[in-house]
């Protein structure tokens, strides 16, 4: 990879600030537009229009999630609007179009475009790295909104993927009482294997009176009005998935349960970890594409 | 220790109004005094008034810190105003008295009523199970306050007391990098031991600009103001120490740097915990009193 | 499951003895033949001959490897010669028929008979808890080969499979400086999680030099010859790959190193653990069999 | 402390060996006297006869224990026979004489010839750092001796001062159900702020029968024939404190127990991080005694 590299970083939260801003602590040429909210001021990037930022890149990062509303990037620290038309119609053939998570709007527009563009949220260093942004801005959550020590909690994890993996592994760091639901006896065999104690998680019912925080991590209804019944009422109860969450928030709600649904960790909790994650990532992109040029 | 006892607690915050409640939830009777605005309408708590509670206590337990202005019980959560001298002198001779770090004031007016005054704040087991609340509390502040996840985060515990070691012993199961510092060789040994890094306390000079995070739990001034020089801008300095703390806040202030400054973590990030501790050691403490008389 | 069922026990090593004996004690009734040297004295489980034994059976279990020489069931504590041609003749259609590691002459001649046999080996569940036999059985030989603590000992993990999850875990809490080396940027992302430090498996030149214990787990040559001649003299090679292993062992005998090949640790480190491993496994088999049905 | 300087190893163990080499390792001049059978062929300490080694020496250091059969020093890797006298009528006053668990034979010939003895063996740095070879070396026999892997185990340690406190801690780390006995309140607090789960030392009657470890860390007997009636056939009983031991050996053995009595572990587990600790304790009085010189 040649260095230094000019990176256009167009829109985005503190992570893309804080992204913009290691890049340039890296050595390379970076210039930022929509992102004039967040202070970059100590910085050497460049802040600039849509017009200049496109025009010098090697490389053009567009945010995490790419879209704000449909047909434009999601510009939160900005005043500015910019549709994506406006992007991918200035992209040149040579340049490189990174963006995170791709919905599908936005890939029609690129492809109108002829733009290839690299969505760095579907690999999955990212995602392993961003689960641990959730999993610790999960425990700071559960400590902030119970009122007895995670230490000796009797805690559920629902769900043994990535983030269900780290957050076990931290809560049991903590002294927790670990048990973490998974349904394949393989997942089993590792939650053990862990230390932690295994349930399946399709069957619950009756397992639920004395736990004192659930935290859920997967993107399914799991937790139904009937197995809510059984939650005691000083629990917490934590929602870490994407829409529609695993829990169903209404019955919860009727049953007077205090349920915490968390979404978008890794940018509330760690931005800078999380502009870190993205910047290695891009890195391992371009390392990438270079080699399958030779 | 005969069951059911009646006790009386009077004033103190959240932790001694969840001490009442779980004195009652395990059976014997309780009276409350100057703790109306914590919320206990769900348990069998008797609130009433000063003589009421004290006339029929087998055990009378005063808060954690006993007095709030000198001479007066604290009663954070309560209108009520109440002096010690209003308390020890209803106390009866067959009446334990307990009471949370009992200052010399508080031990000279019950002294001239001649009302024996036990510290459950002096029990060693109170003070070990209260380090590790703050152990806990101390991490949530950590992950609100940065940018970074901890783990990977190179971080400087000072001292190796209680709460130093939890401290380091959770940060260590979070993945940080974990330094703490503290004089002795023995110290030492064990800081190795537990697989963090050793540091002395009194010699730190030239170590220090790259953590991200430095906690200090000794109570006298170790960060000074050439120290405080080294500290790179973006950590977070977070102090754990009693009166005066163990960081130079002004020259801090002077310098820019980001100091927190925690006290009193236990009854704020986890009262039922705390309240239970209490509890628990009130009943060591009868036992006691009670194999004593054997 | 209907239970009590009838097992026969054909052949194997420990693990198949102990594996008869707690499927006794769970309430079966188990026919054992080919294990007599093994000690079962204290059990209910029946010793018998082939034919009785496979004669009563619901579920016959042959061992792990099923073929000791070719063509014949593996009895490495039994003086009987049993060959696969006499047991898979003697199987009626509604015995299930249960083997470990099946090679493809064991699946001819069953074939041949018209016998399905289901490999043991190859579930996922077994896999991951014998990796955990393996990776507490590494620790003890590291532990008896070294004359140093792995507390603070440098360690490499090469591989972060199952066997090199479980060893880095485990090592890192027993205080070791964990390094682990794997090939994919996510597993590079899952090291860094868990608080481990990571290498690439191809790229380790000039980095092997103060590695007190290296412990290979990937069955490709990793460690060749000039790789060899940079590991300190005093160090542990340990490698648990299966054949055809992962360092050039006539190298590092050149060389004079200390090189361990530990083949086969779950039967031998752990015997009883891995015995219920294939119980458990076995049960799995049966239910799903069952649901199959319906 | 001034370098280099000079040493005299006299007699020892492996240790022993391992702590000449270091010390020459480090720069210092070494003489080394009744350690023949120690292989040190690669390093540049000195053999040489008692004599010449003490003559030339800043600082003696004999072996931990000092003391073989009464009188004579402990030289289990020599053919030579040494007393006590024969070194001690030969220090001279400005010579630093340091020795491992000094026993009162020792000191009274020492005081004799005027000879001031420091027993390294007394300092804390080097018990907790023993501490945690014994504890080290106490899972490896765990490991080797049991047909269970250790995680998921149920396991019992028994005390809670140095020992208890790493091996307890490891324990964890290898995903075993740990339970600790200590006496006091303060330990309890301890052992549940760790994550472990307390009993009391002196009150085990009723709820041994499902260990599969026993782990004793007490000096006193704590385990008698009442108690050992509990414990399973199959447990393993692991006593790691010095004479006269925890066990009531007669009775487990009577019971058809399976007891190992393990002592000395650090030297035999470990020998040279022994050594290192030693040399770094050694290290540490120089230091001092320099400190008070001025």
């Amino acid at each position: 990879m040649k260095t230094p590299l000019t990176f256009a970083v167009v829109g985005g939260d503190m992570r893309q600030a804080k992204l913009a801003e290691m890049l340039s602590a890296d050595g390379h040429f970076v210039y930022a537009y929509a992102l004039e909210k967040a202070d970059m001021s100590s910085s050497a990037v460049i802040k600039t229009g849509l017009q200049q930022a496109l025009c010098a890149a090697d490389c053009v990062i567009l945010p995490l999630p790419v879209s704000g509303k449909a047909g434009f990037v999601n510009t939160p620290v900005s005043k500015e609007i910019c549709s994506l038309d406006e992007v991918f119609s200035r992209i040149r053939p040579n340049q490189l179009v990174c963006a995170g998570r791709v919905d599908d709007n936005c890939k029609k527009i690129a492809s109108a475009y002829g733009v290839r563009v690299i969505d760095y949220y579907a690999r999955e260093e990212l995602m392993v790295a961003n689960a641990l942004c959730t999993a610790e801005g999960a425990i700071a959550i559960a400590m902030d909104n119970t009122a007895i020590t995670l230490c000796s909690a009797k805690i559920l994890v629902i769900g043994f993927g990535r983030i269900g993996k780290l957050l076990s592994n931290r809560l049991h760091g903590l002294g927790a009482d670990v048990y973490v639901s998974a349904r394949s006896h393989a997942d089993h065999a590792w939650i053990r294997a862990y230390g932690f104690k295994p349930l399946h998680t399709y069957r619950l019912g009756g397992l639920l009176s004395d736990f004192d925080v659930i935290i859920n991590t997967v993107p399914a209804t799991v937790l139904d009005e009937n197995l809510l019944r059984e939650v005691k009422k000083n629990s917490l109860l934590l929602d870490l998935a994407s829409k529609p969450g695993g829990i169903d928030f209404a019955s919860a709600a009727g049953l007077g349960l205090h349920v915490i649904w968390a979404l978008s960790l890794p940018g509330e909790a760690a931005p800078i970890t999380s502009g870190a994650i993205i910047r290695d990532t891009i890195y391992n992109i371009l390392r990438e594409e270079e080699e399958e040029k030779h």
